[in-house]
């Protein structure tokens, strides 16, 4: 198929191969070096960006919806996805604000108001970290731009996507205390201070020095490594890594930090 | 509209009023003096019992959803209810196991396979918790009986409502840090020794003694009334209260309490 025919398959049929009235939406939020980012895109038929997403196929389970539509928008496969909420308001899509002419143009598909893309959607929240320096950002086939924003520096955001960044960056922030986080966001070997930097980050807010990382410790989740790493004259910080083992069954129990 | 005509409507038509392939499940806590119970149904045409649940309405938001289900199987009206979590496993539900003859005997309407209830149905779960002694549940319209259930001894249910009760029980044992749960739980003024049962109860698991209530002191949600409460020889303590503009800042804004 082409990719004229595979969108105009996807508006005509599309609700054969993907359940309708449902959709994910993925907050992406993406660390490097004391920024933190969130993955946006430019939907070609609208005006402000929004947070990448699409349906979940007839095949697929929630998570893998996701983390397709995370791959394909960063070429990261398998990120650590987590659910943080579903959003439902009956006004949170405004299909009537749809400008039939400009679908057209960017589609080549004369949509009618009984489309299965145009009646109420539910969506389901997920969000991701991960290090947006090893990301490759790709709009999907109805964007024109896919890019990192500073979430300090937000553009406005289209449908109901304010409130879905707020809630995930609320989300992670109270799920940092109960999940182990950064395996993708540090270097293999990294110091005490890198850890505590991308916490404070991640948080949004000065941590004292001894929090999270000696509990990181405490709980078998950092091993410190014999090698240091030389920052300054009498300065040479010990390097630590994960213990994959004890991180990954951390992600899987659940764990509480504070 | 009878109640025969008003199955039938909602079996042929519904699609028209609620929004296909998206529905609310509720798993509804009961405390009282020490015990955790759950509520459930008894469908029709189900062989195990599952939570109580249903359709949203085009007009209503997802909580409103909730609100509504909870108040029409327990008569409690708004309860605090918090979303944990979303399913969405193709296999979920299994139309196909549908039996149309046990269908068509209770309730008289004879469906074909392309019926909106039997198509892929992706439910968002809800939690509540309330005192179960201040409640009477009511079977919805394809239900045969609705009832507390010890959250130690549930039977077997139907569809993932096994894995919806352990993911609901995990998220409000979790949110009991972020969160105050107590209000429509305890009489209007306690002693700390009743909180300090609801919260072990419901945590599952002993806690240091001076843990919680204090917490709640110090964050300002409990005060403390001139009232004492005689229960044995040199034994009055203290009564307690919920101070309500706290407490509702502290669920709209949550907190951590540990």
């Amino acid at each position: 198929m082409s990719r004229e025919e595979e969108i105009k398959e996807f508006i005509l049929h599309g609700y054969k191969y993907y359940i309708p009235h449902v959709s994910i939406d993925c907050a992406i939020f993406g660390y490097h070096e004391r920024q933190l980012k969130v993955l946006l895109i430019k939907h070609k038929l609208l005006n402000d960006w929004c947070l990448p997403g699409g349906y979940i196929k007839r095949t697929e389970n929630l998570v893998e919806a996701a983390n397709r539509n995370v791959k394909e928008r960063t070429g990261i496969d398998g990120l650590f996805l987590q659910q943080f909420k579903t959003f439902g308001d009956p006004n949170r899509l405004k299909p009537d604000e749809f400008d039939v002419e400009k679908w057209f143009e960017a589609t080549g598909v004369r949509i009618t108001r009984d489309c299965w893309l145009l009646d109420q959607t539910i969506s389901v929240g997920f969000y991701a970290i991960t290090d947006f320096s090893s990301s490759i950002p790709q709009p999907d086939i109805f964007a024109d731009a896919c890019a990192w924003f500073d979430i300090h520096e937000l553009p406005p955001l289209d449908f109901d996507h304010d409130e879905m960044v707020k809630e995930a960056l609320h989300t992670m922030r109270v799920q940092l205390y109960h999940y182990p986080i950064g395996y993708n966001m540090l270097p293999e070997k990294f110091t005490l201070a890198e850890i505590h930097s991308l916490y404070e980050t991640l948080l949004g807010k000065k941590l004292d020095i001894s929090n999270f990382p000696k509990k990181l410790i405490a709980l078998g989740l950092l091993k410190k490594t014999d090698e240091k790493r030389s920052i300054g004259a009498h300065r040479s910080p010990h390097l630590y890594t994960f213990d994959k083992a004890s991180y990954d069954e951390a992600l899987r129990e659940g764990l509480v930090l504070s």
